[in-house]
């Protein structure tokens, strides 16, 4: 039977009122579609874990601070379906843009000084829109539990802190990376690589790795951390190491001296292809 | 028999799965406490509409732009309890502000453009405290109901868009300002005024009122309608306009040429007192 699809906020409510009556828990899992092993690894999770799993898909316009990234963005939704019937989701959320936007949001939230780095500064606005459309999902969806990618450890800090500080009613689990048998973490974007794109993504997990190497072998000095590591990447036209960066897991602010537990994490442009990727180093 | 007084989220989060549970509806009205005439209104109004009615008393600190005005706030808590009970108010949500707050907010609601008239420019940081300490509650608190006095027009314009823009499933009910017999409008500010400034006070609303005729004659040139309707300010050392504006009623953005509905609002110090009112001008 096709997974019920819901593309009105009114109906999702409606839906989550006779849930809640009948005493079931809600587990969320937002994504943009395009959906691969990783976002199964995050069903799976919230399926072992909830009652009833809903599956938001949604192309979140705000958060795409280039709009050649917002059009080449994939969408697969029967695909999509097809994983989420399989994986046993009981509900698909996917509004249009002018279902969660009728107009342009004036109040939105600001993440403050978590996003001062990693990717924050090279997308402007990007988290802002990030922390909106998921503080709107969970109005709507009102969740027990939501579930995370912890490729994306930058949104995921900023999520866990936005359910503290706003006091909402969700819990947050983090679901580990996966990654290719080269290390390449499993991204949407990953299908936009050529043949040669796809060989060189590679090094930005080599990258990462070495960090961790140098930091386990007692390396504090987060400048020599970085060279080292920035090494790592070959040197090819096709490629450009837009950040690497070593901070603490949950304030997202570097330190002068590295001192475990902190998080390594690097943008690399792959042709025209950004990809991210981190490491928790504990 | 006392009002119930719950002063832990996790509690009022357990009443209020209770009142949940028992399909009861919940009105909210969130207030700082040294409760008047003005809050009186709102929770009559919540008491009419609302099987369970919640009055939040927390003199938030994060929506004060000085810090003298936070401790000369009043704070009357004893007082509050009689007219809550008096009043059938079913709970009474009293945090303290280590647990509100129990470390500082990094994420935090920002109010865009409707902060940039009126009260905004001379109050940094206070919508965005208010827009954040709103949300919480709502969050804590889940009411079907909440409501909010005109006499702060422009928060109760930024607190609508909030929902709106937010997705945030409270109604929200905006109560007619309650004014003494010279027309000043009730304000927990007002008890920290002389004799001599009590009689002063009035100024404001008579400018308000100067507006309105003005408006009500046909004016339309912004300049002009402020210009007379800040004449009826008398000249004395303990008296000062900060503002007066004539704005859009939900946009709160002043226009060139003024075209009703408007919402024409000021604010007036008084000493060391700053007052403000708002006229609605249909």
């Amino acid at each position: 039977m096709p997974v019920e699809t819901i593309a009105s906020i009114a109906a999702l409510r409606s839906r989550r009122a006779d849930v809640r009556r009948s005493g079931r828990t809600v587990g969320l899992v937002p994504t943009m579609g395009a959906l691969h092993a990783g976002h199964e690894r995050l069903i799976e999770q919230a399926r072992r874990e909830s009652d009833c799993v809903v599956v938001s898909i949604f192309v979140n316009p705000i958060q795409f601070d280039r709009q050649d990234d917002l059009q080449r963005y994939p969408r697969t939704l029967d695909a999509d379906r097809a994983v989420c019937e399989r994986l046993g989701v009981d509900l698909i959320f996917a509004p249009t843009a002018e279902e969660m936007y009728p107009e342009p949001p004036q109040l939105t939230v600001d993440v403050g000084p978590l996003g001062d780095h990693l990717c924050g500064p090279f997308r402007p606005g990007h988290f802002r829109g990030v922390a909106t459309v998921v503080l709107k999902l969970f109005e709507i969806v009102q969740p027990d539990r939501a579930y995370f990618g912890e490729k994306d450890a930058q949104q995921l800090a900023i999520i866990r802190r936005l359910v503290r500080d706003l006091n909402v009613p969700t819990a947050i689990a983090g679901v580990a990376t996966v990654r290719e048998a080269d290390g390449l973490a499993l991204s949407s974007r990953n299908q936009r690589l050529s043949a040669d794109e796809r060989r060189l993504a590679t090094a930005l997990f080599q990258a990462l790795r070495e960090a961790e190497r140098q930091i386990g072998a007692g390396e504090r000095d987060p400048a020599v951390i970085r060279e080292r590591a920035a090494a790592r990447i070959p040197s090819s036209p096709h490629l450009r190491l837009e950040y690497l960066e070593i901070v603490d897991p949950d304030s997202l602010q570097p330190a002068a001296v590295v001192q475990p537990p902190v998080r390594v994490a690097g943008a690399l442009w792959v042709g025209s292809t950004r990809l991210i990727d981190n490491l928790l180093i504990a």
